[in-house]
């Protein structure tokens, strides 16, 4: 199958284009190294040390013997795009091309402003591209469970059948997002719902959950195509972040109280959640969706099992609640549907403690690159403004430092 | 009261600013005449001669001895837009500075693009702006009631109570826009209700009907402050294009079936409304939605009420059904609840024989203004590519003549 994948570049894209390429499809990436320019604007670096594009793409290439096309470039330029579209005729575009990071978007207004167009207007982009030029092309977008929030009851794949004074519908199931990125989904979201309507265009939403892990069976076969692993308080998953503290002592900081409870899965999951949209495509006229995780955790559950992973290796760390930077229920009621993936085949790799243990080895092993000012939140969502350019060290000790601040430990 | 109306040179905001004007409140226009370059675009004009700003601001002061307060720029420019918060300091802004016709977003990419960037990016300046400088400022918001589209349960205002598997929530009114323009108010909405929710601002979504009408009390006064009438097909609102058609004898030019229901208001109603909803504040965190209209009618209920008014004055005129260029329901369940702002003392004005006599009297009054090839239909949903440069009298002519017209004569 040919499959153009956007944003290949970036965590979920690089680890979804060399799975898709190593299982026989037809594959290009489209990437303007957004990803990368935002890191040296943040002044972070992922734990891992991942190459550039180009000799990822060439070590693919030398050991599998396959090739990934590549185009360099921003999908909110409507050419561009529409070039790439033409020049590779894709049977399937997966969408990974937007600002992934809720607190990039709550850093001030110009950041708010650029996540909301950046994601936008190359969602529109692309559904004008394929209704133009490749109508029958799938459409997968990479959504985010971020944009349901945390309602007080069971929430849907996608949809959800009102019963209202007497008469029903199924209806768009409501959303309450929490930041200015996962807004940018919900409006995405919309936006596709109406496309496929009007065009007839085919579009399946993915709304994934917190992703963790850096291995996946491709990513493992040589050094020069290792996949990131983020860790800091902007781009960083909490997940990855408690196991670098672990792994040089830091205490886990917890936010609030950490009964935030939400959808995660393994990133060897997204890969082949991916493929399974590719091959069993939406029909023409339909926009579904599809839940994208497969377990649900809170922050106070993974920091403890973090806690237990670590001290399997002689690592005793404490758990930190720190001051929410975020506007969130810190305790909530949350069950949330996510059936129709493993209905069309996919087997879930749960969070193991083999699968901690392999983590936490990956945080010690490059434990040198490991920067501790990037562990403490300095976007606060209440600021309309956050000033990243004050040194770090200061941040650090004032909210350490903080009467709210509890420990706990086991 | 302090009063900012952004947009305040367009249909509702000039007759807005008036009225609140004449009521003794301050009152400040901030605008950049987007609106009059779009008839420029487009190649039409209003029924009636609008005057420019300049000579509308100075004909009211000489009748009234009021001033209004103008700031010229786009609210998409911060700076320009923080610029007015701080020298107005206004209690309430109420933001009319959007791209308001569906059919002008269905035009092209381009246009769909420019009407989402423009709108949202406006509404996120202003929460940032009042976050910023002005943070108990009510922001009043101007959303459609085509952000609900048609479900087959009734619509409330802005918020559902959901019982689902034993539990419920009052969450947002789930949304099925039906434009880019459409949506665009509904990314407004989600990013309000979010900005409202972590920052404590006050807000009001109204979710506007359809308006009608051209004369309020205040514009009366003068000619030289004569409001808009726009009656071509992609600013045009519907029932002015009836009484526009009704007065040269065209026949009255339904979409499709005609069943297509919806709710509308006297623009008398608007600018009371908007002056309920600032005297009556939304209180600090709270994202009210009060859906702003006072009937319903369908398209073909219109037409026929326009026929015998027409009927009335000597005018006899067919009822034609054209096709229908947007994608939407031709029949279908609606039942729109709008008692919000009748318990907070709106007293309606009911679209009455009186009301429609004088709109075919301006019709009539303005005829040689008439340009009967802005008419019909040239922006089709279902096409992502509209060309508005090919001659018009050729797409009138194609159009008439397809087999699906139909004619009802009484």
């Amino acid at each position: 199958m040919r499959i153009s994948v956007l944003g290949g570049d970036g965590y979920c894209g690089w680890a979804t284009a060399l799975y898709l390429s190593a299982k026989g499809h037809s594959v290009s990436i489209v990437d303007n190294f957004a990803r990368r320019q935002w890191d040296h604007e943040l002044g972070v670096q992922t734990l891992t040390p991942v190459q550039p594009l180009s000799v990822r793409l060439k070590a693919w290439q030398e050991l599998t013997g396959k090739t990934i096309d590549l185009f360099v470039g921003d999908v909110t330029d409507y050419d561009f795009l529409a070039s790439t579209i033409q020049a590779f005729s894709p049977e399937a575009v997966v969408h990974f091309a937007e600002q992934r990071a809720a607190p990039y978007s709550m850093i001030d207004r110009k950041h708010a402003v650029f996540t909301q167009v950046n994601n936008v207007v190359g969602t529109l982009n692309l559904l004008f591209a394929i209704r133009e030029l490749q109508p029958d092309c799938h459409l997968i977008k990479l959504g985010t469970m971020g944009e349901y929030g945390t309602p007080n009851i069971d929430i849907e794949e996608g949809y959800i059948t009102i019963e209202h004074n007497g008469r029903k519908d199924l209806l768009p199931f409501p959303k309450q997002p929490g930041s200015f990125y996962h807004l940018s989904k919900v409006h995405d979201s919309h936006n596709m719902m109406f496309a496929c309507k009007i065009w007839g265009l085919r579009a399946t939403d993915l709304n994934q959950g917190v992703v963790y892990g850096t291995l996946t069976e491709e990513v493992e076969r040589d050094e020069a195509l290792i996949n990131r692993f983020d860790y800091d308080e902007v781009f960083g998953t909490v997940l990855n972040r408690f196991c670098v503290q672990a792994a040089i002592g830091h205490p886990l900081t917890v936010y609030g109280e950490g009964g935030q409870t939400r959808g995660f899965l393994d990133i060897r999951d997204t890969v082949r959640c991916i493929e399974i949209a590719c091959l069993k495509p939406a029909a023409p006229g339909e926009c579904r969706v599809f839940n994208q995780f497969t377990e649900q955790f809170s922050v106070l559950d993974l920091a403890q099992m973090v806690q237990a992973a670590a001290r399997k290796i002689g690592l005793m760390v404490d758990i930190h609640h720190i001051p929410d930077p975020r506007v969130e229920a810190e305790r909530h009621y949350y069950n949330a549907k996510h059936s129709k993936l493993v209905d069309l085949g996919l087997q879930p790799h749960n969070l193991s403690d083999s699968l901690l243990d392999s983590l936490m080895n990956i945080a010690v092993k490059y434990s040198d690159r490991i920067d501790s000012s990037l562990f403490l939140p300095r976007v606060q969502w209440r600021s309309p403004r956050n000033d990243r350019q004050q040194p770090r060290a200061e941040v650090a000790t004032v909210t350490l430092s903080e009467d709210t601040l509890l420990s706990e430990r086991e």
